[in-house]
């Protein structure tokens, strides 16, 4: 994998940071300031070539911060802490860099389009000073409309625009990698940096993404309220979907951090519902010994069931796989189950959906949001382009769009993080038919 | 209307509180002290026919704490405060009255069935101490099973309890009233009281049921979701169905609270959705302007387009009739109307439903519990029957179980509430063509 | 005591409102609709000259809408849910009313000062959309400054004011009540209308004041802390100062709320701290039993004690007496008690204070603020003048500011509600030596 | 500096876990497993002597679950967590390793005392179970009583103790590493494993202490109390005291995440208040362009300061520098500085204190410390002792305890993060006199 990082060109502008910060410590970054990627000493010896550029404000940098028009662009569904992000891009680009040009555009790359209705708007300290104490994202959002990259790109040489922040998933990314590679082609003097948005914590290379802790914090919330309703009621059951299309991070944080969850299935590992060694009977098990149980399920769990009841596949407007709901499927397949046992249940489903995604950041996300975008704005200013900003033990780092997308980080069902959760659980290592 | 409060036989015990409380002031409560049910001076006199017996301790009692076998059962959907009813008529029973007998039976009137699997707890200081820190009932609940009341009496008398202690809505207080007439019937020394629990405040002749704050104070939170979903899309629709059944309290509640909605529905006031002065035309009309709306619906609204729609009625276990889903109904219908019209919405649909019955009471609530159980106690102890406490004009008052359930309450559509409510949200204040 | 409510002048003007809600049922209010203050059935005929006059839209008012010119000023230490009241009045006069005129005065009467250093601001639904969100007064406020009421009244003259909303507590109303009497003796067309604010509950003949329930709440966590830390050590003590200058509703209903308070003190009831039935060797005693106490002291509290000591008593800007600090006071003899018999205590001092004061209204206080706000802007457009906006058994009411600063409302120790608090606590109902 | 953990004694009894858990993938770790302290590709080859020992559970552990005695001891402060860290490891040893004597020594190290008067108790997943969701530690805590090591060990010989779990700061830890010096010379089959608490997360090699985002998320809000309150008044200023003796990542973390400070303290970096450059001139400054400011100060802040004043110094119980009260110098140095200069202010001064450390420990601490309490307990089984479950870099580590507490880890003043901090106030760099 390549871990190196493109410039949109060189760098011969001293930054105005230095007019206040000396030059002493670890207070400017060079590109020669790498950490490892691999850390186990085992390994004979750590690879430089897989190591990651450290983020943070360079010395010299490419763009004239009174001369540079920015951009914002937000897409993909909403996340807590987006409008921190944006937020500190803007102060960041304002009050450290003297850069004082810097548009928001509307829902999405579709307020890129040639034909947007809605205009992209100025922003400014005034405008985004409060916007990280409600939740979801001053520009709008939107998923969709990342085919017709190259009119993206018109409408940002139109608009003379030299840095363009995108704000968003895997999609978003990977249509930030294009009009970087477009605006490349093109010789534009366009730097693209992303910021990965991703509730599900399932970037790769990444260790940490924005929102993931607050939403698996309001997600034990739903949890609780399952566990209250099962212990209320004779085989009372709580049934919680949570977010994880194809990570089950989600739903093993929040188990992890109540222990009320007596069993969880998240995409990663497959499972079956009937036989032997089924959920079923595991559960009628459970209920038998304890007389309630709560259930945490994945929303991308168990997809493989879900095509075997035929159910067709489809895409939505991002090209993102439609799920079938397995939430609805469990629900009623432990109905049916228990009914055909002529066993009465009292089964309570919960789905939090909107209420955790459009929550506020927490104070340790706060923080996490307001760093990115700070050193999203010194990489953007020192030229960095098709880029996005990470984290990697502990350390802010440069990751190249291609290497962030290469593959989507997955929960290793042989992880001791995993067996954790099972151990919270109680629940049985393997629920499958031999 | 009969506001006259039975009494299972004669007081001729002394209370154990007068060895602690003087006789003073008002300290003690007798049959005498009374309240006005109509408190405007233009009805020329009050009418002390139309009064409420205060609540409170009596200096003689009938009931010799120290002998008196108690009982409660918990019925119906959670609600916020149940377990601090509970803890406090213990408390109250074990540390005031001395009385240390107190049973709990399992899974509402099941519990009491001949049959039950589940056998009743004994239920002391020491295992009620925390359950007000937990949402649900430590004594489980259930819905149905009200039929058989003569069995339950039996069960009543084979264990020779002498109070029970009823927590439940509309149906569990039917099942009480008729557990009382029964016991009077047989002549068994068994009072019959009542605590109403309705998370939709719809009680007639109380002015506040316990956890209804709760409850609407959470339901907020679904709203300020919606509002954030609503305003992070374009044509952003956010619609949050929450409790009431026949009466919108909640969602009237939760509206007035944070202002964030643009249109509620409520059971009491019927509308169209089709139509000139239909609902959907002026949510486009909203969107138009606003380019987002947010909806609120209780679940009890617009029963009668469900019914023209073909839908069935049905009846749940409790007799309760089963209500089509609106929420579901309005989702399609919306999502249909402006396909149709060839605009593109985003529309996010929001279902709190047990998030919000199974939250904790919050500080007010828990006051409120505290002194209901209280209230409880005292009048048990007197060998009141047939009656629950309520309050009135912040006075806590006897009322009879007839009185109680003999009509619902609802939110008057020429009420001043109403009117802040539509204020509240702009909306037209009427939605039905003529 | 008299009821009745003064009015700036006749009412000749048909209320805009008129033209949306129909005059029918309880839509619209007139002086003969008033509600008993006394509703015991005892008295034998209620007196309607102890009546409250019903708050509430007029069909006729005084003002033209379109002309009078409004003005909002806050006084006194902060309470949640000024914001919301500000709002409420502003959105109400604009939307509901079509009066578009509102000044804000900065920092209390100070603002009204004619050599107010900061002028006052336009309020707009524009600049008070979100201010409901935090905590505070956006207005600023102030103690202090009342002495000379004439010359406030020449710049409300001199601005053309017709109506002053005063947001305050007793010094405020005073201030309010004094300006009213001006004005009338100048003929001026200028009603003045007060939202009684305490924080502490004590206004006389007013039931229930805006952001009371949302300090109690917060003031639980405090009582939380201490219990914690007191249980987290040998000999734990937690000792709590709660708000509460002359009253101790707060001190009271935190306790009643969490049950975790083993004694509380308030200004209403004197208390010894030596003797034989004082309260250190009640203390002593439970430590020995239990382990540990938590005790919650109004600030209020114990204020001939520290006479006794010798403190000299002072006099604040807005003329409030100073009281002494009795939670230090009751530290330090807790200290010094136990370090006299070799006793070795550990004890944690919360003084949560501003923490308070300034939290966000709660959901509940959230709907009384803009009812209030409503309430007193018909008030206003009535032509009412030297009254409060209050509340009794559930009705909104007028209350001539004479009526409501007549007396302070305080807890009469031979309460049930005291008495409550007593058994929640489990301290002895008397703590004074013979 | 020495990285290399000590083992009781030999590894010989295969882990009960290996009848569950299969030996593949990284599903048991090894002595061999290693990561490397300093990851910067800048050093030509990182040192595999400077690298941590992971955590994890080892195929062949030292003690005989079924027999081996523990105890767990917490000391010193209240933090976020402790109880989730006790639950944690009462609930491994049982479920997991099927170990089931486990005591809990009462107070602290005072608990071990041949004279402590409170008992050890007798732990089970019983009486642990909803420990998690109160604050503070089921085991009481104390501070001091250190300095009588050898008798604390003839208690754990005499119990026959075979681990003893330490939770505890930096004197606790002295504590521990005397403790296992004393064993091992004893010759005792006793292993001390420490789980470092510092609510101010300055224990150096640990990039983590559990609690430390719960303490700083609640100092949060009363940051925002204090800017409330300084907004609500003309030259209003807001003055919050944070927990932080040596080190300010409180103060700074708590500032990161709402950006409501203007001035922040820390003991790191020192000031002056008087003088051209000092901070009250700043601060003067501050109030006249924006009308009101907010400081944060950490309690071991300006330390020099209060020395000069010729403030004594001070030791408490644990030996512990008492510190002079920094929040109580500056407002009263602020008082007196624009006294003199006749300028009104309004100062509100804030000290949370307990209610911060008293906390609940938040959803993403409580998933920290059940991991900690786990890894306690495999480290433990495997017989390592004098040492402490850390993390880093994402990886649980073993860290010897004396380099743990071999130097405190402090905030670097010319590190990227404390620059982040002056940024998010705007204050000055420097506010030192020359």
């Amino acid at each position: 994998m390549n871990f190196s990082i493109k410039n949109i060109g060189e760098c011969r502008i001293p930054s105005p940071l230095l007019d206040r910060i000396s030059d002493e410590g670890f207070n400017y970054i060079s590109e020669t300031n790498r950490i490892y990627y691999d850390i186990y000493t085992e390994n004979q010896k750590p690879d430089k070539d897989q190591s990651f550029e450290l983020a943070g404000p360079r010395k010299m940098i490419h763009f004239n911060p009174t001369e540079v028009r920015s951009a914002i662009v937000t897409c993909g569904g909403l996340c807590p802490g987006l409008n921190n992000v944006i937020r500190s891009i803007v102060l960041e680009s304002y009050h450290i860099y003297g850069s004082k040009s810097i548009l928001g555009f509307k829902y999405g790359y579709g307020g890129l389009k040639p034909d947007a209705v809605v205009k992209p708007i100025e922003l400014s300290p005034e405008n985004v000073r409060d916007i990280h104490k409600v939740g979801g994202t001053m520009l709008g959002s939107s998923r969709g409309g990342t085919e017709d990259m190259e009119k993206l790109v018109d409408t940002l040489e139109k608009m003379k625009i030299n840095i363009l922040y995108a704000l968003g998933g895997d999609g978003t990314l990977k249509g930030a990698h294009t009009i970087a590679e477009i605006a490349m082609k093109r010789g534009l003097d366009l730097a693209v940096v992303g910021v990965p948005k991703t509730i599900d914590n399932d970037i790769s290379y990444i260790q940490r993404s924005f929102g993931f802790e607050s939403a698996f914090t309001k997600a034990v919330e739903s949890i609780s309220a399952a566990h209250v309703e099962a212990e209320g009621a004779q085989n009372g059951i709580g049934l919680v979907k949570l977010m994880g299309r194809h990570s089950g991070y989600i739903a093993a944080h929040a188990t992890l951090a109540m222990n009320d969850v007596n069993f969880i299935f998240i995409p990663e590992v497959p499972f079956d519902m009937e036989g032997e060694n089924g959920f079923l009977i595991h559960l009628q098990k459970r209920l038998k010994d304890r007389g309630h149980a709560v259930i945490c399920v994945a929303e991308g769990a168990g997809q493989e069931l879900l095509k075997k009841e035929g159910a067709d596949v489809m895409k939505d407007a991002s090209g993102n796989v439609m799920l079938d709901d397995i939430g609805i499927f469990m629900k009623n397949s432990i109905s049916r189950y228990f009914k055909e046992l002529g066993i009465e249940i009292s089964m309570k489903y919960i789905d939090p959906s909107y209420i955790i995604r459009s929550t506020l950041a927490n104070a340790n996300d706060s923080i996490y949001c307001a760093l990115l975008g700070q050193y999203a704005v010194h990489a953007a200013m020192a030229g960095k382009t098709d880029m996005v900003v990470g984290q990697w033990n502990n350390f802010f780092t440069h990751v190249p769009i291609e290497l962030a997308i290469s593959r989507r980080k997955k929960m290793d069902p042989n992880s001791r993080v995993w067996h954790n959760v099972l151990q919270a659980t109680g629940q049985p290592f393997v629920m499958v038919n031999r």
